[in-house]
């Protein structure tokens, strides 16, 4: 997993992260991590989960980020600390003051993100000695603690997820990031810790308009399984240190670069999925209506399933788009399956024994025909090892 | 399949049913039933799916049904005839044509149903020789002829189902009923056809009152896999042969019994399932509350996995409860498992090991504690049959 470059929180100025095993696992592998900003500048944004079910490093995270300051994140797999009450968010509190000792900063400028079990408490006692242990960390080479960082929030996931993009060509300023996803993956964000680090100079304010956007057409569009987490974080941290300040669509765009390759790397990992589906609606009457009909397919159960089997059922394209109330005449619809249009105008189209789905990646493209929007949302198939992973143990 | 007394569509007087095969299937099972209203009444009403894409005989039989009139219903399986266009249509309307001929009654009184493949023609010539032969075949016992019809309907159904309840004690009229079911089952119809018989006298429009008020709360409330077809059907006919006008109140009750019945039978009967969940919201601010909470839950893939897995994962409940807007304080939230409450207060309850999920039903109870209204939502697990089937082969 670690690599001798700085790919991922690392690889912007001003940053220093660390990974380490604090024995919250049965597996024993690596399950704490700790970013570090070092300034000059401790800008932050933050987007979390709408599920109204909110595990307690949620809250204090949203507590914590309210002023637009953040100096350092301690994430922790293992355990999701959700659903555990007042004594769960004493634990995250008693982390994050853990953490800001170590560190010497505030606790209140300290965010805290948890995935795992929901319903459990943390062993505290191994929590607390893996923060100790991180923190004497951070003084290795700032390349191999990011790759470690990356690794130690893994849960199912196979394998790590970092990703960088620089600002424009001489502009000297850098975006890095990590993810960890692979179950519990839908929007509103999908089921996932990720942080995202910079060295552009940048309000909190210009940050979280930047990370709005990027989060708005990467991650809440993937939909792996329609199941969404009660964990989901997603932090923007700027230490400033590039001394350069990007324009806002500069940001934008560096931010959502790295925010859709860390959100393909999850697809590319989702729990026991063996295809990575694209469904493009095109010709929709607006953004919206694209992404809530390209949504009702990603959620088919049917069409997942088919897609498992290389069965290029279009009916049940046609069944899920039908469920919803964007605008289309049902006789006007084409669908094709990798670049082959089974359906057209509603009916039969060219045969489906054209289609080949034995690759790992698919393309639906759902044509309305009622207007110029389009949105792509990514899920997986539903197969024997989704299941199996789903349902032989808790997690 | 068949019995000696009528538990089905042939259980109320002034009715007639036949199955038999056309060679629609490659199995070689029987494919295409009739079922007779010879009156001395013919008032109708019925229930479509609310599928934008609808099959050609759903399209059919709303016009044919558009006076409360209904002769005769032909139906078949091995063919969805959906997604077929205009020639797809003219098959259907030559299909009511076949059956008006043969039974001498006008092809605008006779309804159609289809159910298999979507996006397939349906081979006319075998179909034609089918109506032929079921209108023969009409002649024989009553019993045995809706017994013959409700097995002619099936598809990956196991079992055949039927249903039967009576007016109060002594009022001598009687509803019976016929389903097919097995997959692509969720609201705004579950995935069926449904005919239902009486020989009570009732207006069409009594009829369509008592026909929504039972499906809104037994059909609509089964959700078994979260996928709409588009070819739902749910036919209501009523040959006053009885000569006894029921109450509003009276019909409402017997055409819930056995829509309710059905409904049950779908459900233990659906594609891969190896657990019936009904999930019941209770606590909460209103009807339409408790069955989006209801509904959440009974279309989240971890919990169904979880199901499967014997595993009572009270925070995948938690994680898709909130989810929803109903009304609802997290930290309130009370969850059990078959009678254990594994949830109290939005955290840990009782423990999960003393939840025993090895039967077929489990009872899964979320109390919201924000008002008084209640309702049940039923579904099924998620299993590697059920990704099996629907990935083996198409469907």
């Amino acid at each position: 997993m670690s690599t001798t470059s700085s790919t991922g929180v690392t690889a912007p100025q001003g940053f220093r992260a660390a990974g380490t095993t604090a024995g919250l696992k049965a597996s024993g592998k690596p399950d704490l991590a700790l970013v570090v900003n070092d300034g000059p500048r401790h800008d932050a944004a933050v987007v979390l989960t709408s599920n109204r079910v909110q595990a307690a490093p949620v809250k204090w995270t949203r507590q914590a980020l309210s002023d637009g300051r953040c100096d350092a994140v301690v994430l922790n797999s293992g355990g999701a600390n959700a659903c555990t009450g007042a004594p769960g968010f004493v634990d995250t509190h008693t982390t994050a003051e853990a953490v800001a000792e170590a560190l010497g900063v505030g606790a209140a400028d300290v965010a805290v993100c948890s995935t795992g079990l929901i319903g459990e408490r943390l062993p505290m006692v191994e929590l607390l000695a893996g923060v100790s242990a991180a923190a004497t960390a951070l003084d290795g080479s700032a390349a191999e603690g990011g790759a470690d960082a990356a690794t130690a929030i893994m849960t199912t996931d196979t394998v790590s997820k970092q990703a960088v993009a620089h600002g424009p060509q001489g502009s000297g300023w850098t975006v890095g990031g990590m993810a960890k996803g692979a179950g519990m993956l839908a929007p509103g964000l999908a089921t996932m810790l990720v942080v995202l680090t910079t060295d552009a100079v940048a309000e909190p304010a210009a940050l979280d308009a930047a990370l709005r956007a990027a989060t708005r057409v990467t991650f809440d569009r993937v939909d792996s399984d329609g199941c969404m987490s009660t964990n989901d974080t997603v932090l923007l941290l700027s230490s400033g240190a590039s001394g350069v300040t990007p324009t806002a669509e500069e940001l934008r765009e560096a931010v959502t670069a790295v925010c859709a390759d860390l959100a393909r790397q999850l697809v590319a990992d989702a729990e026991g999925a063996s295809h990575d589906i694209a469904v493009e609606v095109v010709g929709a009457a607006s953004e919206d209506e694209a992404v809530t009909v390209a949504r009702a397919v990603t959620r088919s159960n049917l069409f997942k399933a088919a897609i498992f089997g290389n069965d290029p059922n279009w009916g049940r394209v046609l069944a899920a788009v039908g469920t919803t109330d964007a605008a289309f005449d049902p006789d006007a619809l084409d669908v094709s399956f990798n670049g082959v249009q089974v359906c057209r105008a509603g009916g039969v189209g060219d045969p489906r024994e054209g289609v080949d789905l034995s690759g790992r990646e698919v393309r639906i493209v759902v044509d309305l025909h009622a207007g110029p929007a389009t949105a792509t949302v990514w899920t997986n198939d539903l197969t024997h090892d989704y299941v199996h992973e789903n349902s032989a143990y808790s997690s």
